[in-house]
Formats: C-alpha cells, structure tokens, sequence
C-alpha cells in the first residue's frame, strides 16, 4: 500500500485540524454550559455496548446504521453506538431511578456504517439533551426552548422550526379503520406529498367520507400559526386523540413563542418523519440552503419501558460537526509568547507565571528558527536590562 | 431477552453517571487548557479508519487489540481506534506538513477488544500530548513536564516516575552481536527481572565477556540519580550509542528536576515495555498503591515516515478514566435555584438573567412535588412583595 493511500480515509470520516477542532471545542462548551444552567446533567454513556441494549426503542433504520463486532470475551455480538438517545433512556429508567422529572445531556461521537442523515457523516457528534418523567407539554417546550437556544448560541441564524404531532395522522387513520396495508400506502403517499396518491389510497378504502376528508387535508395543512385554527375548522368531527394533539400543539407552540423571542415558527400536520419512533409533539429546525434538519426533537414516551421503567420522555438532538457548517461562530483566535529555551531561572518563574495567568507560551527548540507565527505568536518574551518582558513580533 | 440482562454492560464497558462525568468533564477542560497554555493544539482525529492507516507504527499487540469492521461502502477493513498516538503523527506528517516544531494534543475515546492496559477498561479516555520535528532531549524534557504538570493538576499524589533509553539495551545487544533468539531470550528474562535466565543466556552466548558483564549489570542499574554514575563507571567500554543514550537521559532527568519543582525521578536501565515502539527515552508514571502506571510516555522517531516524513517525535499519553480512580479531585459542587413554572414575564426574565449569569435554574414542571434536593437545587425563586427573590431551601 502506498504512502498516499495509507492515509486516505474512508468516506464521511474526517479529521478535524487545529483552527476547526478549536471551534468544535469552543461550541462543545459553551453548549455543555448552556445545558447545565438549565439543568440538564451531563452524563457520559459508553461507545459500545451488547446490541439488544444499543438499539432498544431506536427507530428501524438504525440497526442497519449500527457497526456490529463480536465481544472477544462472551462471543456475544456488540455495537458501536449510532446513537446516545436509548442510552439516555436507560440511565434514567435504570441506574438513577429518580422519582422527579429528571434532565440529562451528553455530546459524543455516535458511528453509522452509512453516511446519510446527520449531512453526510459517518461520525456524527451528537449532542442532544432529554427530559423524562413529565408528559405535559410544559415538557416539550422547554425542550424547544433549549433546542432553539442552542442554535443562536452556536450563532445558527435564520433558523425556523417545524412543528407537528405524531398524534393527528395516528387518530385519523385509526379512526378511518384502514388496514394495515392501506395504512401504509397512505402514510408513504403523506411522506412523498404526494397528493394524487393520497386521494388514490383514500377512494380504494372504506373509510368514512367525514375520514377521507379529514385525511385528504393534512397536505394542505402546513404553514403558520392559522394552520392550527384551520385543522379545528375542518376537523370538528375528528377523534379526541386528533384534538387534544392540536391542544398539545398548541400549547407548546404559545409558550415557546412567548420565551423564545419570536422564533419562526411553522406547522406542518402531515409531518411524519420518526412517526415510529416518536410518540407527540416533533419539531425540526432547519437553515435556508441546507436540505436537511440539523436538529430535530419530539416527544418518545416509553421509551424506558425495556429497561423496567416506563417513562415520558422528550428530547432534541443534533450533529454538532454539521452546525459547524452552517454557524457563523468564528475559531477562537489563536495568540501566544514565544519564549527563548534557557536553564535561566528568572525566565522559567516568567513562562510559568504567565502560563498560570492563561496565557499561551511557547518555548522555542534549539535550533529552530521558524517565524514566530508558525507557532501561532504574535508576542515574544526578550531579556531587556536584565529583566524579561514582551514584545510584540515586529 | 429479559429486562435485568438488557442492561448489563460488557466487561470493560462503563456508565459515567452525571457526578463522575461532571468530575471527567471538568479535569478534561482543566487539561485541554493547560495543554494550550503550553502551545499543544487540539486535535480530533476519526474514531474509525481503514486499518492499515489506524495501525502504522502502532505496537504490535495493538492490532488484536483493535475491533475491526467492514466498510460497507468499499468493502475494505476498517478499525476503530485502538490509540491516537499513530493518527496524531499523521496529522503532523501529512496534514500540517509544517517545518517548525509541531505541537499536538487530544483527548478521546479509544476502544480495545480486551481489558487489558489503560485499567482494566475496554474504552479508555485517552489524553495524549505529542512534540513532532525536534530530536534533543529539550523536547523529551518538555513532553515529561508536561506530564508531570498534567498530573498535579489532576491533584494525583505521590505520583513518582521511571525513566529508561531503550538505546541501552539495543546498543548493548548489537555489540555483544546476539543472534536473534538469544537476543529475544535475553529481552524476556530482563523483563521478567529473571537474573539467573539473564546469566543463562548470556553464558551460552559467544559475546565478549566486557558484553556480557554490561548486559548482565543491567538489572541492577535501577534506583535514584546514582544509577547513572554508576553506569557509567561499569560501562567505560561500552559502544558509543550506548553513552549516548546515558547523555540524553541524564540532560533530560536534569531539565526536568531544575523545572519542575523536584519530581520524584528514578531511572532504571533494564526498562523495556514499549522497546519495539520507542527509539529513546522513555519514561511512566506510578502512585503508591496502584500496580500499573499511569502515564508514559518517550521518544517514538519516524512514526511519520509511513505517512510521507520521517519526523523526530516525543510524546505522552493516559486514561483520563484511570486518572479519575487516584485523582483526590472532587466533584465540582451540584448547587441551582429552582424556579415555578409560569408564564409570567418577570419571572422568564428573571430565569433567563439568572442563566446568563452562570446560575443554574432548574423549572419546576407542573405537578412535581419532589423536593428541591433531588433536581439539585439548594435556593428557590419565590414571589415577595411582587418580585421575584432568591431563597434558600430549608
């Protein structure tokens, strides 16, 4: 194997060099602080784990997504995590075990065999923070409310969020008594916008006119906060699981608006994506130009249930790489001293004092004689009558 | 699969529940800051790789240490990072191609097929500062103080350190012109501090006897500053790599005693973990107590020539995990203010002012009684005289 492609790497795996790892860095703890301020306990759960535990309630997909190796010990078959959500979960239900409503975060490195999602990389940095033990939409707006925090801290502008239910197309369809495999064609028809399709599914069933109406509108409903009056306009005769997850909804949706300084915020009732995995209130945040959410969040009741303890649940996730790429945030500026390499004790207390002080110090190797700012100094440390002090590199 | 056995971790795989992982949390910024103030840079290299890139340069054993999986894009090996160390050398070598003296520092999860080294764990947090493009004892200087500074501030006591030249051995070894078995049957029993092997070996050697008297003092070269004088004085006639590697020790031994404020330094000449990987001095770090060391670290020149440039390099690396266990470092203190739910716009503004100040303030959700202890909150936002004050939990 050459040289050259002993170090190409595979695709959507990356380095991350000094200015950028700075960056990721910076972001990394100002939003671990953000989190705690509200709350959320860091906690660090593990990079690999026995299979059946990595991928309890994760959606479908993700076990394809999972890199699988045999324990060497047990002959058991492992996963390297694509995810940290379930393994949020089983802290809470299983080694905190706490009776109050309980708030972790956590930011690490997930893998997943493929790069799609999460832009294009197979070694996302997921951050996200998670809410269990409270079921009320108080719930779910704090999380919205810390989710859109998170976005201007990282200096994320020109966010908007989606909002929707998972709760409308469920009680609709239940209520429209489709079978299993008409449920399915109408929900892929919703997910392609695909009103023809839709109208098609619907005419093949036997749902009542009153469901077939009701269903055949969720395409038109997407767009501001009317979008919430017109659903109770035209759905007066769907189900109480339809209309409580329009109050739901709403609920989040005015007090999000009130603390959240008028985030732009948008509904969308035919909204489906994670319609397996999440079990209320989703909303995803996304950027002009960039195709794909970079953070998404929602409700996931019961999600502990496999781990003995059944609890209500709601979180957000998202790459922290991929809000890199679309943050105005700037690298930290890199300054420092560049000190000259001596037995002198005066000089030795100086670097010290000053390393101690924060600032960064750089001792010079003999002999070499690169520019002081290939060492990224723009200040040197220089004996003058006797005593060492700082000069700015000319 | 029942609920009890879907939580049970693999051997070597943790939790890090949220007191330990505030502990983690905080040592790792104290140490990525310290790192800067010394001019290392940060540096996050993949988690996962093609295999021959991971393992370059790396010692032997790591690659049955290393969990391997397929690329599902290309159908080529890849591996997950076993050590940083090799990817950190391809940075410098490929990447920054810089011609001064390179700087790199990072802190990550590494995984390991078996519980072995790094504490018995299979995911240890390893930490790791490396000095590219100098070959004095000036750089192996650096990269011990740094070490040992790292330690201090990781308040990890009583920590004393060992140092060898893994040129001693090799310089010794090539003028006594051992065949390969003899010299791997030497290796073994100086390892094993076996002296009777030693003493076989070399009786059924043909080396000269001024040889084999040196090889056979090397197990008793080990203790304080003396050792070296008396190296010296039994080994006038040894070959000049061989003084040599006395010499930079000894310059080393001495930067780092005037530096670093009297570290408890012993030197023992028979060391040899790591020969294969090492070209010059070496040295680890012990607490009382604690079987293992802690640290190590040494010279490893030309880990770059794999990628492209033969560098000088000099570097340390630990479990930050492992440190945690010897570290008297408490965790830094839980306090919050715990706030009612409410719409209330003096009281959003007084959360968020709170919040921006660093405070941490946790929302009472509707219907939670729990008392404050449990969302660690030792004040409360309460209503008096229509504003809102902070009290103390009673």
């Amino acid at each position: 194997m050459s040289t050259k492609e002993r170090w190409l790497l595979p695709d959507g795996v990356e380095e991350i060099l000094p200015a950028e790892a700075r960056r990721v860095e910076h972001l990394r703890r100002r939003l671990l602080d953000l989190f705690e301020t509200w709350g959320y306990e860091f906690v660090m759960p593990p990079l690999i784990e026995y299979l059946e535990s990595l991928l309890v309630g994760a959606s479908r997909d993700l076990d394809t997504q999972t890199f699988k190796v045999t324990d060497h010990l047990t002959g058991r078959l492992m996963g390297v995590r694509p995810d940290m959500t379930p393994q949020a979960a089983r802290l809470d239900a299983h080694y905190l075990k706490r009776g109050a409503p309980t708030r972790l975060c956590y930011v690490g490195s997930v893998l997943r065999t493929k790069p799609d999602g999460f832009g294009g990389s197979r070694e996302p940095l997921q951050l996200g923070a998670e809410l269990f033990g409270h079921g009320g939409p108080e719930a779910d707006a704090e999380i919205l409310s810390l989710m859109i925090e998170s976005l201007r801290l990282a200096e994320i502008r020109e966010a908007h969020f989606d909002l929707g239910h998972v709760g409308v197309f469920r009680g609709l369809a239940t209520q429209a008594k489709l079978n299993a495999e008409q449920e399915m064609d109408l929900f892929d028809a919703l997910q392609r916008k695909a009103s023809n399709d839709v109208e098609a599914v619907l005419a093949a069933s036997d749902a009542p006119a009153t469901s077939k109406r009701m269903l055949a509108g969720l395409l038109d409903l997407s767009g501001g906060r009317e979008v919430l009056a017109r659903a109770r306009k035209q759905w007066r005769e769907a189900p109480r699981p339809v209309t409580r997850a329009l109050d739901e909804l709403e609920a989040v949706a005015d007090r999000v608006a009130k603390r959240s300084g008028a985030p732009a915020l948008y509904f969308d009732l035919a909204e489906l994506s994670g319609y397996h995995y999440y079990t209320g209130v989703v909303f995803s945040a996304f950027v002009p130009g960039y195709g794909q959410a970079i953070a998404r969040g929602g409700r996931y009741d019961g999600i502990g249930r496999a781990f003995g303890r059944d609890r209500a649940a709601t979180g957000f996730g998202a790459d922290l790489r991929q809000w890199l790429r679309v943050s105005a945030m700037a690298a930290p500026v890199l300054t420092g001293i560049l000190a000259p390499n001596g037995d002198d004790t005066a000089l030795q207390d100086e670097v010290a004092r000053l390393r101690a002080e924060g600032q960064r110090v750089v001792t010079r190797l003999p002999g070499d004689k690169s520019p002081a700012s290939e060492s990224g100094c723009d200040r040197e440390l220089v004996k003058k009558g006797g005593r060492w002090v700082i000069e700015t590199v000319k």
